[in-house]
């Protein structure tokens, strides 16, 4: 009993150091003094280099071999702890020391050459990024495939090739899908008028309480990329305020509560063990899509936020509640993976997702990804890029390490379908309430058959039992062209 | 050099999370949801382990005995190092552990029993902190004076018996004073009017930027207890408004700009190590003490904050600079410490620290401290005690543990005393800046004398150096006896 008893010991505060970390990275996006950057660099730096230390703990392998979990909570925990031990010690010191070094520094010279409109400045950077990646793929894989390596820090078990066969099977509907809205004879108006921040932020608030948010075990504030922040009984979601588009502040709200929703919603005696989080970035933003998308996306609820609206910024352009809809829901071509509406964001995710993979592989080098970049999107949307920072400068991921995290968004969006198909046949007034402003059947359905269980089921077990079905992008699919068609009268 | 290096980069990390523990109470008094008391109770444990950790690792002996410091700065880090080392070494892992548990469950009794008003209900419980406190006080004094080893933790250097009798010396002459001016025949006006909240906030932060806060490494808030949190690039001051006395907004803020700006002052080359703090609670008090009542209640700023007073609020009952003057200098009986003006504020102190050096000398037990209290406070202030509240309830340093910190207060108006005398000499010109709304000339002879040392030099050698002359009673005496013999024409 007293490995286990130890380990548990042991993780629990690793768990309270490591949301402590989590606790400093928000302040740092919201409350603190400009001129503190280098301070709280050192700070996060210290924290890390004791959450570095306890992750590699030798005790751990000990704890490990003599442990003898005694519930089924127990055993997951230590399928966890022994993954991420694993993982940790696999990737040498050196290398660690040298990515973290490398990826903090490129991300000031990506911002910088995003800012100049000039990717050559950027790119021999992230080839050193990619090289340290790729080792750090090499040192996890063991053998086996470098991209799924990475792709498993973020939705464990998943594979490329999965993935990609996933992706095959979506892009030619959505490329269909997205042909016939951009071409149909009649287009959804904009919304325009004058949008004041502080009635913007009210009604962020009344949208993050139609949906449930825990304002006793959270706050919003304001960030520049807003996103949710901490679990159990703290977690803080942000927002940000486009003035002339109210859209951006209330769906990012709706967003990250979905987010925060999700790590609220686990049950509290897994606070402070490996099962106390969300269990991987595709599920969680499953959670943050089906709270902005299905639920908010919907016309029952934009009826109500219509009326809300309208109220609030004493009356709008748009005088009727359908018209509304098809505003709140409109699609345009555009550049920007997070600016895209639900039909094209999709095909953002595939085309890096197929970039990545192949530089991972060592099949495309960094020199040619702009003209890759360029001419797959042409291919996909359409459309030339016209300057780097609408092309491959837009996103921070790969700057910053991320490889083998894009997928995980169009992941969410699968799940997300799946999960509204099942969840609406489970709460068939779940329509009339969000009309009246009130998600609760919906965010219920979603706490019992997701969020409780934290880490406690794999991704895909847990999507499989939710829904009562496999994962499939089918929903998704005969959800979009459903509600598209109906809007874009096609 | 290893030894050297090895330690000053060990206590650098040290440094760097006890700083986040800082930032971690700011967060819990200022912003953190109210649901999240346990998890935060959690992690501050997590991170309170880490440090005592740190603090009595082995490896600090080892380097000590083998470091072989370069510079002034380096032998005193060394001896500060040393210093807690020992300090942290000399108490029982059991008694800190016991400590830690017994002072946080004490605040929780203390607060209950004092909005029951019911001393008897707290006293078991001070009871078993003093047993704690003493046999801490045994450990730490090996063979010295009980009450002198807890006091070195906030005053390092000074002894009871030297504060005894700088109390002596000071107290006829407070007692007269005090006696002349609550038998004045003229009083001033009391302040009245609606104040709201956010012309205090809005005003506050005028007073803020007048005594040089810089706001590119703080922020202010609002919290329950106004305080000071934070060093070097990031040093946060919070504030609260009682809506009918913007008073105590005003000078509260003020009061914390002084500890924030010590902070902020201190060498940038000291930041992470043992120097980057201000050297006592004695000097940090100095420092709030001399910008809120030295140079903040002085007849010139008085001056400038009665026309801002006057705008802001749109008119005061008070209608005349000079009579201004005098209300934010009135001396009234009272119960509470905290609330108390110049002259009395320091007999509140000198009855605390007789009180708690009886009762770690063990001369006073905690059943008679209620008679104790409540006699003593009728022989310095003539009035009864009505109730524990306003007795020996008030206060919440003996439930967490604080003998010895008392002292610290009056001490600290002892040295502001001491460098207001130094500081007008050297700076003609403030009052005229002060009369301005502007305090840079006293700012900057505190950065240069006081601030910027951090903790190189002892408290009394860094007072003294900056005065040239002993540390004494009479120039705090002289400035109270000469500015209230003025206002109240004595």
């Amino acid at each position: 009993m007293s490995a286990m008893n130890d380990l548990l010991a042991f993780q629990r505060q690793t768990e309270a150091l490591s949301s402590i970390a989590e606790r400093l990275g928000w302040d740092q996006e919201t409350v603190m003094p400009r001129g503190a950057a280098e301070q709280r660099a050192e700070e996060m730096g210290a924290i890390e280099s004791v959450l570095h230390e306890r992750r590699t703990d030798p005790r751990i392998g000990e704890w490990l071999e003599a442990a003898t979990p005694r519930t089924e909570a127990e055993s997951r925990a230590i399928e966890l702890i022994a993954r991420d031990f694993n993982r940790a010690n696999r990737v040498p010191a050196r290398l660690a020391t040298e990515l973290a070094r490398l990826t903090s520094l490129s991300q000031g010279i990506w911002a910088e050459a995003r800012a100049n409109e000039d990717a050559e400045e950027f790119l021999p950077t992230l080839d050193q990024v990619l090289m340290l990646k790729r080792e750090e793929a090499a040192a996890l894989a063991e053998g086996g495939d470098l991209y799924d390596a990475l792709l498993d820090d973020y939705e464990p078990g998943m594979t490329g090739a999965e993935i990609a066969s996933l992706f095959d099977a979506m892009r030619p509907r959505l490329v269909t899908l997205r042909e016939d809205i951009l071409g149909a004879g009649v287009q959804p108006q904009e919304l325009t008028g004058h949008f004041p921040q502080e009635t913007q932020l009210r009604l962020a608030r009344t949208c993050a309480t139609a949906f449930g948010y825990d304002w006793s075990r959270g706050r919003m504030d304001v960030a520049v990329h807003p996103f949710s922040s901490g679990r159990w009984q703290d977690s803080r979601i942000t927002t940000r305020v486009v003035e002339p588009d109210p859209f951006n502040c209330l769906y990012s709200t709706i967003h990250e509560v979905g987010h925060s929703s999700y790590e609220l919603g686990i049950d509290p005696d897994y606070a402070f063990t490996p099962l106390g989080r969300g269990v991987s970035m595709g599920v969680h933003e499953s959670q943050s899509r089906i709270y902005e998308n299905q639920m908010a996306r919907g016309r029952a609820f934009t009826g109500w936020l219509f009326n809300r609206m309208s109220d609030a910024f004493d009356g709008l352009n748009i005088t009727d509640a359908d018209a509304f809809y098809a505003t709140v829901n409109r699609v345009t071509p555009g550049f920007i993976r997070t600016e895209a509406d639900e039909v094209q964001y999709n095909l953002h995710i595939m085309m890096r997702f197929d970039l990545e993979r192949d530089l991972i592989a060592g099949r495309l080098d960094t020199r040619d990804l702009v003209e890759a970049w360029n001419s797959r999107f042409q291919k996909d949307f359409g459309v030339a890029v016209d300057r780097p920072a609408n092309g491959v400068l837009q996103d921070v991921h790969w700057a910053i390490g991320l490889f083998g995290y894009f997928p995980t968004y169009a992941l969410g969006n699968v799940y997300a379908g799946c999960l509204n198909a099942a969840m609406r046949e489970d709460t068939p007034d779940l329509d009339d309430t969000l009309a009246q402003g009130d998600a609760a059947p919906g965010v219920e359905w979603l706490r019992e058959n997701i969020h409780r269980h934290g880490g406690l089921l794999p991704p895909r077990q847990l999507v499989e039992e939710a829904t009562e079905d496999d994962i499939s992008p089918e929903p998704l699919l005969d959800y979009l062209e459903d509600k598209f068609s109906t809007i874009y009268k096609l």
